[in-house]
């Protein structure tokens, strides 16, 4: 099954949602279009063609090397040549300093295409901003702008074999040369595009510990560390091995040594034990970039269960012969992927949208977006989770077959809720966080603003709920906060979610598939999310009634 | 991770839910004890060793001939020789005539140990029942007793490429020969254990039409297919292929074909055109047993993420390092895959134990038995799913990684839902046939029971929440009732799940695992379930507001 590009469903969102044409400075209509037709046309012709052997035969290791499969280099020259990764970077270091927003719909797409592949891309957009943000000049002039251009793609090295979650338990030391370079050594694993043949450069940014640094989070510095050193010779780091995965088998996923011999070479990204800082910008980029992985993801399952299912015929409706799509739990199913797609979009695309309202001054926006990533992060990806699933049901025996190609999607799918800050982390983090930023303001507002909007009763009634469940939440010692924040952050996401899809249905530019999946999204899974709300106050008591072992 | 298997619960459960030692004519206290001990070191012995060598080596197809992974033969010869496919087979054909609910305990554990390898002996149960029940003299002697023993697997061709929730559609045909046998020619799809080495002979049981047949369900003839005919000869029938498949890799799914010569050979189980009787007779069966599937793959799911999680060290509590099972949000996912897989468990059980009160002549369960199918099946089987995601999650990052283990467990999971009547097709059944059972009374003694026994608030209220919606389906139109049938088969599954748990954690034989999983399942799931009453009772008219192919 092709991919094709949601144009119409973007267009909707960037002009009822997002406001993009409201954004100070921000670009023509003309603009816009070219854009989401251009990467329309990427993603469907480049990228979507290449999902299959991406996961059949995969990233291939061996002695160090790591070869990408047929036509993946070839693609990513497009990619580089088409100016795609210089989308939303900034002009002074070559980018085109087009909203993230835009940068959101090409990602979306990608990620639809061939989300394995797209990973390469996303990683470099938050290096980009790392070094933009903390790098120094020298730093942003010898290697921003190949990243910029995609033609040196970089990486992210945190995770270490006791260091997943809990970053600060790291243990890859740098110490400092003469010249101002330092020297790391240490092994990271889960090193998403560690190694790859896309290009000859890599660079990577890796989180490591000077000497003497305090313990933790607080004595952790960024370095960037490339492959290949500015006089030509190769760095001293390797690819050791790359892991066998449930599925994104077209990202190699690697096993990083730094300085088997005298250490590899970096520079510091910020100041010393400035590490967290520096990857949080990364990571906030890359937790909403994570959100539009379930995005994409979504789409394109619903895609090919909607072209199956109006083809496949099987059993009758009035003595006729008709296609799996008329019955009315096939419909069910399809409505669903694509009501909780669109939903997922909305809210993803809003929160890049606020990103870009912060850059341009607005600080009630950025809270806003500090609000929402939790959300989009957990909530987009448990929606490709689920839409993939259903993909396979809608399918029949036959969403079990690979070659279908249904699978391929929940199992791709499956990671985006682990990586980049686990969905329970996110869900940590708005209770822990979010729902306290300035004075519990930022969250306030968010409710406010739907309240002030919204005229169905249903989401007037989970909003209420969330509401109330906050409430609860503020005034609970931090156990009980956390036992309940999942749900809470379900709650909270399918509120936001059917804000933006009633907006999207009532505005002008809505057509029927809008108006239809705003419709399921209120009548169904609006009153699921409410069923939640026992269990976002049920306290952390029961779940530690037991040892954990006796749950053996 | 090895498996343990769960004989304290099994225990519970077929004490206080089932009530084994009122069935007439049932098991001694001791026989049942031996039953589970024996079922517990034969799935941990023989069958879990063999979990991953079956998902990675898997079954293995050349030339027509399947060969298993190394060590299957064995464990089989294993299992034929322990009696173990005799269990719940009747006593005049070699079978030991114990409940049938004591084979669902033997399955679960199989099936946690290893599903691929457990739906060898799954089939050949239900093909045992369509022989004991409709076949002639001549067929039961000469082959049940080798079935019984478990020394010729049977299976169960009925799919066809354009027939498969529509098994009316099928168009493998048979002719009668001069002496009482009749020639199959046909190509059947997706069937399990067609071909393989575990045995010499193989006992197909082929669904086929006789000349002249009326079209659709009413013209299908169930006919016993051998691989080996009696005179010894090779019988026309050939695997052509096997799947290439999402999970299960152990069990080979084939593509066979019949009479590509001069037609197999095959004798009529029951009379010309009572297929589907027949059919029912065997498909009742593997629909409880599919739903034990997904039993038995959440408790094994449930354990490795347990062992994992009180294993894995990250992060901190009160400043000291603790393993992540501490971590609210991962306790919370490990008591919710524990509760979810006890409930499904109790339900699985109980249903089986109603079809023992059936055989022993009380009417009044059969019914009950036959609401319960549709629960167990589609439920029991997204539980599975659900569970064995999780504990993807617990894992982290190790989740991801194939060797971990835990991903197998949601690839595996993921057919139970399909095969068997799709979960779609199990909630059509219950809105469509259950429902108005016996005059309703079937499905209202469900609800009276429930009601009479109780004592939980939130119960109660999705109790009578299962009721108006009940009330909604029998006054609506077909589409509305089939609209809303999968929320509902969801609540009413988790009515009666929830009403078995407290139960036994009010028993006097309960321990702190189960109380612990009760309250959980009363204070999340149930509030959970409540939430759908929306979604039952929302009609079709939502559905088809906009054409299917608009979805795209």
């Amino acid at each position: 099954m092709s991919y094709r590009a949601p144009v119409s469903n973007q267009r909707l969102i960037l002009d009822a949602v997002v406001g993009i044409h409201e954004l100070d400075g921000g670009p023509e209509a003309d603009m816009v279009d070219a854009v989401l037709e251009g990467a329309a046309a990427l993603a469907e012709g480049e990228f979507a063609p290449l999902l299959r052997t991406g996961d059949t035969v995969g990233a291939r290791w061996n002695n160090g090397a790591v070869t990408m499969p047929a036509g993946f280099r070839e693609a990513w020259s497009s990619f580089v040549e088409g100016g795609w990764m210089s989308l939303a970077a900034p002009e002074e270091h070559g980018g085109q300093g087009l909203p993230f927003v835009l940068s959101a719909a090409l990602m979306d797409n990608l990620n639809a295409a061939n989300v394995g592949f797209a990973l390469c891309p996303m990683l470099s957009m938050g290096a980009i901003e790392a070094i933009e943000r903390h790098g120094s000049d020298d730093l942003k002039r010898d290697y921003l702008p190949k990243i910029v251009s995609g033609e040196w793609p970089a990486t992210m090295n945190l995770t270490e074999p006791q260091a997943g979650s809990d970053v600060g338990a790291l243990k890859t030391r740098a110490e400092p040369n003469n010249d101002g370079s330092w020297r790391i050594k240490g092994t990271k694993i889960f090193i998403t595009y560690g190694e790859h043949d896309l290009s000859d450069q890599i660079v990577h940014m890796v989180l490591a510990r000077t000497q003497g640094a305090p313990e933790g989070t607080r004595g952790i510095s960024l370095f960037l560390v490339p492959k290949i050193l500015p006089n030509g010779s190769a760095n001293d780091l390797r690819c050791v091995s790359i892991e066998h995965k449930l599925g994104i088998h077209a990202s190699p996923t690697c096993v990083m040594s730094y300085g088997d011999h005298d250490g590899a070479i970096g520079w510091l990204i910020g100041p010393e034990h400035g590490g967290m800082a520096a990857m949080f910008t990364m990571m906030n980029n890359a937790r909403l970039n994570v959100g539009l992985q379930g995005v994409g993801i979504a789409e394109r399952a619903t895609q090919r269960a909607v072209a199956y299912a109006t083809e496949r015929k099987q059993g009758q409706r009035n003595r006729l012969p008709v296609p799996i799509a008329e019955h009315p739990d096939v419909r069910r199913m399809l409505l669903r992927m694509r009501a909780l797609t669109m939903g997922a979009r909305a809210l993803a695309y809003y929160a890049f949208g606020q990103v870009d309202r912060a850059a341009r001054g607005d600080a009630g926006a950025g809270l806003r977006a500090e609000v929402l990533t939790p959300l989009v992060k957990a909530w987009c990806t448990d929606i490709g989770i689920e839409v993939a699933s259903l993909g396979i049901q809608v399918h029949g025996g036959m969403g079990y077959i690979e070659e279908t190609g249904a699978a391929q999607h929940l199992r791709d799918a499956r990671i985006a809720s682990i990586y980049e800050g686990t969905n329970g982390i996110q869900a940590a983090d708005l209770v822990g966080r979010k729902l306290g930023l300035d004075g519990g303001l930022a969250f306030d507002g968010l409710i406010a603003d739907i309240e002030a909007e919204t005229q169905d009763s249903r989401l007037i009634a989970l909003t209420d709920a969330v509401e109330v469940a906050a409430a609860t939440l503020r005034a609970s010692p931090p156990d009980d906060r956390l036992a309940g924040s999942y749900p809470f952050l379900t709650m909270v996401s399918v509120m936001a979610a059917g804000w933006l899809l009633e907006r999207m249905a009532r505005s002008g530019g809505a057509d029927d598939q809008t108006r239809a999946a705003a419709s399921y999204f209120l009548a169904s899974v609006v009153p699921e999310a409410l069923g939640l709300g026992a269990a976002a106050e049920s306290g952390a008591a029961l779940l530690y009634a037991v040892p954990a072992e006796a749950l053996a």
